[in-house]
């Protein structure tokens, strides 16, 4: 596959993830490193986000967990609990996961973790 | 519910999940601080593994993303693809939520954490 | 003891740390998850802070330490620092404590740890 | 060499990285913790940053990813970024080196960087 | 004071908290890199240990507290529960500092802790 | 650039800068996961070292130092730090770039950089 497959099927499944905010992320990587956000789209959506062997829901949760329990990312937390929401998880999972992390990361780290999830509900259309 | 209650659901939960290998975990974890063994028993399984509103699966592959993500917990990253498997992933899905990992906190993590899966699918009996 | 009494216990124990603040604390964290509110009282403050064999004041000393060295729980320190200094802690043992952090996480975190203990001796009503 | 020297020393190192900023980052680290402040010039600067065997840029090239990285020190960070500025990276060098910690720190701490890199870029006076 | 008042100030504390111990400590981490191991002196012992306003048993009770909660320095957190043992804490109260992590690092840190802890304790000569 | 030649190119650098043991340490990471491999070759090192703006032992001293400060990839470290000294730096300036560590990652990372550099400096033919 050349370069431009990877970038073109990386923004399909950014597409397909975030929907009409894709162009908007992108754009936002973009401003300083034109290069990060290319690589954000080829690599971490065209190489990993495309892999088969595991559902896009369940790659959310993993994330959601992961920037939890890391506790250094707080706007990527914010952007991946919209993502998961996106692809097919309830709210009531998504706090599952954060409150699962009380286990390997701490009460802290969940705690942060669920004011981000509050956010990103609010920011959602009212619904669920 | 009671505090024997917790107990006695989380150690059927921690057997769900780990087979004959409950008994054990539970044992080395209370040598030094049998309190310790009992708070994983009772507020790691009997509260936050009980929980409805996520599957089984989806904890585990929440929690070997955590471990990876955070690089501080060989053993327990070990004992969780252990779990992951027992509880319906694959290998394919495991080395996956691992490989995920290289987006959001390194390759080092990545790296390690594919390694202790290696050492993990070696512990089990042949097949898939 | 049962369920009911694990929760009073905890409650109890965090309005001797926290006095008035204690109500408005789990108040905030029930908000999206109120299952997590429940269980820092019930296992934060009614298994863990309850338990003898170490005072109060040595308790607060080692959470305001390791929050500043893991650096990512800024909030959650800044609660600390009020529960240590509510405990019996000096301004000065806080800052101490702080400042030993220099050695084992380094500058940064010390340096916005001390920041959070500003912050924090400034919300509290004058006097040393 | 006597304390005073130190001191001295690492003052004057401060002053030949941030220019007319240093007596201002030295005053606001004393604010709570005169101490601390001390710690930096003396330790910090008078010790580490004065020693032979690496050129300035190289320290402050290294402290850059360091930060980066660690993403627990988002003030330090910015401060750094000046640091390498002003003892001779370009700014194209100082968003290699973030970009790089992509492999090692995952996208969310380079992106975090990024942004930092960004504010730090836009504080400075035109030019470049 | 001067230099060598604080190498020997930091010496005279390492010996006070290690006894015999100390110089083998010195002298291991002089090997590749002399002046870390006369910094760790200098500055960890001479300086910040030799502080007044915190009672050295507080110090170390902070100390295996960050280093639990780090989960990155299992070697310097077995020493640390040494030092703590040698100014006077009981293994009951190093133990209680470990279960605490729990609530703000997670379980894996504390477990492997509480690991790090029974090797230190086996260490030692035997009574409690 | 297509697929195949962004895997040529980075394998190309690999042997830059490992020189023998970059087939070897490719086929190692090869072994559970063969795209990991593929990805630290084509992402890793055909695009992200490959990249100009910041010559190749720059990027190597910030990655020792990330992965010194981060202190949760010690093999990950120590191939680095063989790749430092294969790509011009002196074993004086990896010592220095860790020992500034100690003011952003405190001292245990530091400590357990230099075993690692002592470890990696003996792994190499004699001379300097």
């Amino acid at each position: 596959m050349d370069k431009a497959d990877r970038y073109e099927r990386g923004l399909a499944k950014l597409k397909e993830i975030y929907g009409d905010r894709a162009q908007m992320l992108v754009a936002a990587l973009g401003e300083v490193a034109p290069d990060l956000s290319r690589y954000v789209v080829e690599f971490g959506f065209g190489d990993i986000h495309c892999r088969p062997g595991l559902d896009l829901k369940s790659r959310e949760i993993a994330t959601v967990a992961a920037l939890t329990a890391l506790g250094t990312a707080a706007p990527q937390l914010r952007a991946h609990i919209h993502a998961a929401l996106n692809v097919g998880c309830s709210q009531e999972e998504v706090v599952e996961v954060i409150l699962q992390m009380a286990l390997y990361a701490g009460f802290p780290a969940t705690i942060n973790g669920i004011q981000a999830a509050k956010e990103a509900f609010m920011e959602r259309p009212a619904k669920k």
